[in-house]
């Protein structure tokens, strides 16, 4: 183990996370609400920790193997989680520092679950900092340390692969350094442009700035308690769909965008897949919840926001889907599994993973039909490796065994029904926020007590790592010489 | 597609199905209710339609493939459940087709999920009908034909394979027809061990019969509303408790137990998982519902009672499990995907998938540790072929998948919540029987309409056929010349 590497490695992460911390600083200091001490001493904290690691170890080697490669990001993830919650408990906002560090993880994940049970008449910087973790979890803390570091370039695309949602990872260019720039570049452009467009459309800076980042990440915390139904506007709920629905596009694509090549995005298999279950459950919605809503334009609107705010995993709300029919809940939570495109910010289990496992099922199926058939499960033009099959079969496995095992676990504590149990752990896991029950979007996590609250937190980091980083910390084989 | 040879041997199936009724008419004689007639219509009707087939129709191919193979089990057990459910509609039992249609699949499938409201009272000919055919659909009724025809045992492995539980197929003894008649002997000979055993308890030879019999193809039927409860005896509990998780174990060993190789029954790996989970999950619940139960023997007592009851997917009660507390209720429903082991009349997803699936699973978070080690998983001291371990987690996918789809489409129907649906889809592709809310122990499926009545048959027999089968008749390539 590399341990003078992983602790520089680390190193940068604090430092990165002490510089993330100056616009909410900037912003608690502009509004003097007395929250800006909150952020000035974690800063210092970080920079005391950071700063010696990158001066006083020196790394001889700067090879990283792919166990220390998810070493780095798991311990990463977990303390940018633990310093991210000091400014919650510094500044009173969230006094107990389990449920501040479950609205960290929650943050950072881009889940977007809360304990908060107050949200309105909060200091501006804190609720700013709250938001500013989800656009930093969106995209990956590791890319952008490398966006930031370039010198990290060398051998690092275990990291890049351990934080980056999907089965496989899609280089942009050869330079892991200068892909993390091109991403973060498109991450940049399309924040700015929902930005500008809810400002256009009537909000203040401050709530366009927080909702911005919130559908960026597609995390879903909202300065209101109503979430993005304060704003009772439909042009604002538009722009938020619309947005919801791009983040969850695997990013490469908007860089061939970029380069003119249509082609490519024409012939993307995922794509068309993730836009047509979301025009599907929209449309299937639409209907159910017609005879609630009383007309289609209205009953459009609600389940196009909602369905986008699902299937994307941002989590906002302009209805409370908990009390739609029961049909169009059992879709919703169907969806919930599913999450977006590999290469976006969304969580879930990928659509790509849920098209290849659909067509190994019709393939087995054919299988027993005629066993001597030699057949290759095809997705996005190629045949997809059996090894990569295996593994995302494999993944879907313990995906859903996580789900039933969290959701058990959560039920030691005796708390609320099965089913709020379970979307719970459905939820943190697909880094969703609302589930159903006690925890759907009118309610929260605040009622859990601190060991529901810890697992969930492990159960959404879990789930943002895509699973194995963290179970690796679990195995022996990681602690082993 | 060999047509000729698909009549005939769903010809000799229809004949066997009519002698299967011949019990039933006696008793029903017997008892002089008025029932006999509902046996002899149906019994005309199998014969002659049975007999044409058998006598007119002359394959000069007997060469089975696998394509026909698959498609004779499924057809023949579609047909077995029509037939079977004549009776209950003569007799006026149950008057609406889709209603008898339901419960003669829920009998034939083991499953034991009633839409009966009122059990006691009924001709004594028809409920034994009712559970016989948990009998004949534990050991599987293709299974029984060979056991009874051996000249069909030339190439019918795929028939059996397709109606054996277990990934895999195993032969006891290389002729298939020898095969059968052992595995119906051991059958027989524990089914009527239990039925003496409960009869020296105290049961009159009618009740110990249906209990029997419903034990040995892990059904659950019970001539009584409230189950094996009604006799509240703790002497028959055990008995039963004993039985229930002695079917669910893979009759292969009790063969081995017969010729006294007891090394191989000691190493057998799916058992010791079996046993573990069992002894494992009976303690926790033993402990959760000591408060409300009062002394531990009484809590010991009706905890592992209904652990056995839904580990072997047999559906007994003597409790009501839907009333314990939240953590007990959250462990049921993962036991329910379960079942017991391969080979046995049990059914879920079984042990050794469960087993396999495990251990491919943290080779997996290994392999993320260790990318260039390779390393095999292991079961029942063997190497598991890739491809089996990619077959398993497949059918693992399509099991789950079937049950959220089937908890979708069962809500279309606007009833009950979102727990009862999916539990209701759970409990009938694993054949468990009660699920929780409205389909829990204390009710059952009879406030479903027609649909959702046919859609629960549907999944009850994709779980009994382990799904493939019945999945296959949907491919094209299985109707393609």
């Amino acid at each position: 183990m590399n341990i003078k590497l992983l602790l520089r490695l680390l190193g940068a992460i604090l430092l990165v996370e002490a510089a993330a911390m100056l616009p909410a600083l900037l912003i608690a200091i502009g509004y003097g609400e007395g929250d800006a001490l909150a952020f000035v001493w974690p800063m210092l904290l970080l920079i005391l920790i950071g700063v010696p690691l990158r001066l006083f170890i020196k790394a001889e080697q700067t090879n990283l193997r792919a166990r220390e490669g998810f070493l780095v990001v798991s311990l990463a993830w977990v303390l940018l989680s633990v310093f991210g919650a000091l400014p919650f408990v510094f500044s009173g906002v969230i006094p107990n520092f389990v449920d501040a560090l479950f609205e960290s993880v929650s943050g950072f994940t881009t889940t977007g679950a809360s304990i908060m049970t107050q949200i309105e008449g909060q200091p501006h910087g804190v609720m700013f900092w709250r938001s500013f973790t989800h656009w930093i979890g969106g995209m990956g803390v590791l890319v952008l340390t490398l966006a930031l570091l370039p010198q990290m370039s060398g051998r690092t695309s275990h990291l890049v692969r351990a934080e980056s949602p999907g089965p496989t990872l899609s280089k942009i260019v050869p330079r892991m350094g200068d892909t993390a720039k091109i991403l973060y570049t498109i991450y940049g452009v399309l924040t700015v442009a929902e930005f500008l467009l809810l400002m256009l459309a009537g909000m203040n800076a401050y709530d366009a700035a927080i909702h911005a980042m919130g559908t960026a990440g597609t995390g879903g915390f909202s300065n209101y308690a109503a979430s993005v139904g304060h704003f009772d506007s439909a042009l604002i709920d538009a722009i938020v769909t619309l947005f919801m629905v791009l983040f969850g596009v695997n990013f490469v694509l908007y860089y061939k965008l970029f380069l003119r090549d249509l082609k490519e995005i024409k012939a993307n298999e995922e794509l068309k897949w993730y836009l047509s279950i979301y025009v599907g459950v929209t449309a299937f919605i639409t209907l159910i919840i017609l005879p609630q809503k009383g007309n289609f334009f209205t009953a459009l609107r609600y389940s196009s926001f909602q369905v986008a705010s699902i299937v994307s995993t941002t989590g906002y709300a302009t209805d409370n889907f908990d009390l739609w029919p029961l049909a169009a809940r059992m879709l919703i939570l169907v969806i919930m599994f599913f999450g977006s495109c590999a290469g976006s910010t969304a969580g879930g289990m990928k659509i790509c993973r849920i098209g290849m496992l659909s067509k190994q099922a019709v393939r087995e199926v054919r299988h027993t039909i005629q066993p001597r058939k030699t057949m290759v499960v095809r997705f996005e033009g190629k045949a997809v490796d059996e090894g990569v099959l295996r593994q995302v079969a494999t993944f879907a496995f313990i995906y859903v065994a996580l789900i039933v095992l969290g959701g058990f676990l959560l039920s030691l504590e005796g708390r609320y029904d099965m089913m709020t149990n379970f979307s719970a752990a459905l939820t943190c896991v697909s880094n969703v926020g609302p589930g159903f029950g006690e925890v759907g979007p009118a309610g929260g996590f605040s009622g859990y007590g601190p060991f529901a609250k810890l697992l969930s937190s492990f159960l959404m980091l879990a789930g943002r790592l895509e699973i194995f980083p963290m179970l690796a910390l679990f195995h022996p084989a990681m602690w082993r010489k």
